[in-house]
């Protein structure tokens, strides 16, 4: 998608130096677009772990790309075993509970375990192939979304208003992102759509991320506070929903990021259609109920603080009274029941364990 | 209520000097405990205006205070009735939408008119005495809502986790607070009880004011994001939610800042009680549903802009892009299907017209 009016992808290789990978350092978006060099598995170790880079598609890829460094940094013969060993438990290590990343990085190890000619050139091609691959499914997920966009707009005959919350657009992606794709399929199709934008506390995923994809690729949007939705919806303000999903158990129940299971009961309390953009990847078979899922808990910090721009700088201030505690869960369960649908790179399903069985099969294909 | 283990009002008369009235100036908290003398008409007017104080009930007494200045700056004969319905007049459209102020300052003139032989003395006697009501009415909100918590202490054996929103407390009030005030009475008589205070975005009372308020008192609580509610109902943290109104209509919806209807859906959703402190005047029987209540919509800087303490210092940060628009309603609407009951100084209420007329009957006595 574009920023800038110039098209640009989270990642890539730098064109005229291939032992340097180019991101975009998500700590300073939306003030100010940094594009960091990367030239080793501990830049690239650092960047997952500090957050430079986010969202589980991209630190699987990125991660890979750590892993092809690994390979250029790796002494001959035995010893280049063992370095990209160390390399591959470093990288995984970055965000412990991050699925993608550790498949990204398993990859790359078997290849290059394997016997291969030019080891350093083979895990490039991978880590490219790998990129592609993730661009791809979040275009499917755009182009299976269009249709209910399209048929909303068919019917009101304007704008079409969706509501997202957090960020789960192509900055945590490497395009088009999951929630997003199908609101810049309708875009790019000429299809008016207006998003409102959920801020997203505590770490304004939505105001900081969201907010300025849609600003640069040109989408028009509106910030508001997490409280405002619910409002929105019983004024007729808000058409769908339409959000991502950190992991979506064998029920279908959704966890996301905190805050979306009110989005859910207001849409459901109000008849809107409450949809989320979800690789096959994200569907885990293995968890039944979400309440099977355990909720990360994050330092009171990030909710005590903000960071923001004051005077050209970057700073951090206190909300709270110094000594109130503050509690900080990242993530809650939707129930199923709430879901309308999944919106996947193979087609739309319903939050059901027998349709999720059948789209998450043609994996195995 | 206290701070810092005195016995503090949001606003008295100074003890010594009977020309100066003290305020605590709100918009220092939870940083900065500054008390504010008020000399004149003109101060009283922008303390207001500027929500030096805050809270229906409070700025109606804040003015009463007023008027009795306008007495002791009158000139005398012929001038003296014009200067005193000017200061009305100014008194009043310092927040124009607040009927309490109005009423408090009605309530003055008509004094000031009549014929009274020391007008200064009779007018702060006035105000004194609506201070003292105001005080009086919480405190009857706060034993009439007792019962409720010590019913769930009684049956779970453990500390009572409460959930609210914003700022109904005794920074809104003079003291006790609406809201908060069976949360005190409670407290005050050794029920454990804990409380969630939700952080309010966009003006963040909760995690300011409420949290200032609780930590000072001495109540237990924890701040969380406007997002995190939801998930601790589903997981049996909350008890009860007890939030304030600005107004409740003939058939019981309750109009309160932005956000309190996705709380009262999940407290639906999960069958924990909705219970809202709501004084008799709060409630308008000149209006039937909630959606006839006109939402004001605020200013966008309160949304892309938060204050903060930065190395000592209060500053604004900017959280969004700096061209992102944000939209900013003040208050939402939840249906009377989804309030337990209402707390008003005469008792509990259901949120019905029948028992809304019964309750209200009250104030004609």
């Amino acid at each position: 998608m574009k920023i800038n009016g110039e098209h640009y992808h989270t990642i890539w290789l730098n064109e005229n130096d291939h032992s340097v990978v180019q991101i975009i350092d998500q700590r300073f978006l939306p003030h100010k677009l940094v594009v960091e060099d990367l030239n080793s598995v501990d830049d690239v170790e650092r960047a997952i772990r500090e957050m430079h880079v986010r969202g589980a598609p991209l630190i699987g890829v990125a991660a890979a790309y750590g892993m092809y460094f690994a390979a250029l940094e790796a002494p001959h013969a035995v010893e280049r075993e063992k370095y990209i060993e160390s390399a591959a438990r470093k990288l995984k290590a970055a965000r412990p509970t991050a699925v993608n990343l550790a498949w990204a990085v398993e990859q790359q190890l078997k290849l290059a375990l394997g016997k291969v000619e030019n080891l350093p050139n083979s895990l490039l091609k991978n880590a490219e192939r790998l990129k592609n691959e993730s661009i791809e499914r979040c275009k499917k997920i755009g182009e299976f979304g269009l249709p209910l966009i399209e048929a909303i707009y068919k019917e009101k005959k304007q704008t079409v208003n969706i509501l997202t919350h957090c960020n789960a657009g192509w900055i945590a992606c490497i395009d088009h992102g999951t929630a997003t794709a199908p609101m810049y399929a309708a875009h790019n199709k000429g299809i008016p759509i207006h998003v409102w934008v959920d801020e997203t506390r505590p770490r304004n995923q939505g105001a900081r991320i969201t907010a300025f994809e849609l600003q640069e690729h040109g989408v028009p949007h509106t910030v508001i506070t997490d409280n405002a939705g619910g409002h929105l919806m019983q004024h007729g303000q808000v058409d769908m929903v339409l959000v991502g999903t950190d992991r979506t158990t064998r029920i279908g129940d959704v966890c996301n990021k905190i805050g979306t299971y009110l989005k859910a009961l207001a849409a459901f309390d109000n008849a809107i259609p409450f949809y989320v953009g979800a690789p096959t990847s994200s569907i885990d078979l293995s968890l039944h109920s979400g309440f099977d899922i355990p909720i990360e808990e994050r330092g009171e910090t990030e909710v005590k603080y903000i960071q923001g721009l004051h005077e050209g700088e970057i700073k951090k201030v206190l909300l709270t009274p110094k000594d109130s505690p503050a509690a900080n869960f990242a993530f809650d369960v939707t129930p199923a029941k709430y879901v309308t649908g999944l919106i996947t790179e193979y087609g739309i399903c319903k939050a059901k364990e027998e349709d999720l069985l059948k789209i998450t099969s043609n994996n195995d294909g």
